[in-house]
């Protein structure tokens, strides 16, 4: 099979809802390449570009790719091969009333500082901020799929994916997707060249990228899954997503619960006392709309049951 | 020199005041070796040892220990050398009340499970969950200085320290303190074999330990200390404790623009969109009557600055 290119011209979202049309229908278990462009569709490209406010559109999604077979109870698994930067530069910037230090008074709302990639440095490539080689290590901002019910700006995350902005949606990781609609149908965008855990001030460097990955549709999961999880080869990462961290936190522990007490055949008080032992809590970040979390479980100790 | 040992046996806290009286005065640059008990006192020694309440007096750190010539406005660092399990057994459960899952019914409180020592397993040791090997990857839970003014339980972290449950709190990290009063008055005790970041259900695997320091005092510091600072060796973390996680990640990335700024020079808006980019925001527990959480960057763009 030739592997088929999905690009944001062929079709982009700004919401992820019910019911979305799709501009492509893969088979299940086919490759493709998915081409993003940033999250500010390009309009930010010299530090003088400042953003005065999040545009009512804002990280474009590319998609909805429908998945042969996907019917709402199954997984979909997007097993992410590669994250390639597609362009010369990113962009890190603040704006007003966004961000973890929005009410800071000695920091400047907005602000943007170009981040131009040097592919010098190393085969991976790095992106330049204030003359400080920063390794590029892609992440996808946005990924997720069709809701049960109810339409969700790509601004915000929520059990459907969304907005996660989490550093382990990258090359190698496989992230699974409970599948609410028919072809589930995925969508993603809004990715980084480089992104702290938190993505404190609103944005990693926002850049367009390339990406390959395989989609795969699980039947009758030996878990039913009500939100994201991820599979990094090192962790499992059970990832929820609310109004408060606490919330985020709690929701990621309690599904956590369920995946150890499958796999270890443990009470469900036994998985609570061993979550305590081993990997943790995680942030992904802290400024969109709602939070999210991430519990982990290392490899060695839980794998994924589909 | 010879190396002094002080025991829990000497003299423990269950409380950091503003006022404490030393068990024992180290010299500007002892090494010590501290031993403690374990946070309940070694009264849970099996598994149907339940828990009913959380004690009055819980977190015993042994102390404090008076370190000549820290004076207000210092800063006093804690190099941690080694921390060694100092009996057969952790525990690790739940009480009722405490911990993130304390209302989920499907969970038992009070439940014990004591894990054992394995030292065949490696050199370093493991302990024993249900039949599964967990590293023996010790920490220090309660580690501070004497407040600034008011009284603090043991059970709690703020700006002194105190319960701050963070995984990095172990051999080969060096924790920074603001100093409050002469001679700032270190206490330290409730370690765990292993624990989670987050350390859900309320403790890790509870155990006795020995923790070989060294304590030494920095006068007129570059970056003025507010709160506990950590070097790992491999990365630079702020650490910060508040009623909300919200609260706590916003103190930890503000406290760190303050490092970021006078290392590279940033302006404060420059230093927040870098720490965008680089390590970022991280659990440390979530279960205490205050919460905690770090900012963490990498040692290739962030030294101590003293």
């Amino acid at each position: 099979m030739t592997r088929e290119t999905v690009t944001h011209r062929d079709g982009h979202v700004y919401e992820f809802g019910p019911e979305m049309d799709p501009v492509y229908e893969a088979a299940d278990g086919e490759s493709l390449t998915v081409e993003t462009i940033d999250s500010l569709n390009g309009e930010i490209q010299r530090d003088d570009d400042l953003l005065d406010a999040i545009p009512e559109e804002v990280n474009a999604a590319t998609g909805p790719i429908a998945v042969a077979g996907a019917s709402p109870g199954d997984v979909l698994a997007v097993e992410i091969e590669a994250v390639r930067v597609a362009e010369d530069r990113g962009r890190v910037l603040t704006a007003p009333g966004f961000g973890l230090l929005q009410d800071d008074p000695e920091i400047d709302h907005p602000a943007t500082r170009i981040t131009e990639v040097d592919t010098d440095e190393s085969e991976a490539g790095a992106v330049e901020f204030e003359g400080i080689d920063v390794p590029i290590e892609p992440v996808i901002g946005t990924i997720g799929v069709a809701t049960g019910g109810g339409t969700v700006s790509t601004l915000t995350p929520d059990d459907h994916g969304g907005n996660l902005d989490t550093t382990d949606v990258t090359g190698g990781t496989t992230v699974y997707f409970p599948v609410f609609q028919e072809g589930a149908m995925l969508a993603l965008g809004d990715a980084k060249a480089a992104m702290a855990d938190g993505e404190m001030c609103g944005t990693g460097a926002e850049i367009a990228v390339e990406v390959d990955a395989t989609l795969s549709v699980v039947e009758d999961p030996a878990v039913p899954l009500d939100r994201p999880l991820l599979d990094t080869g090192d962790a499992v990462k059970t990832l929820a997503s609310a109004e408060t961290l606490e919330g985020a936190v709690e929701l990621a522990n309690a599904d956590m619960l369920d995946l150890l007490a499958h796999h270890h055949g443990f009470s469900r008080t036994e998985a609570y006392l061993f979550s305590s032992l081993v990997g943790g809590l995680e942030i992904s970040q802290v400024v969109d709309p709602q939070v999210t979390a991430r519990n982990a479980v290392p490899s060695e100790y839980l794998s994924v049951p589909f």
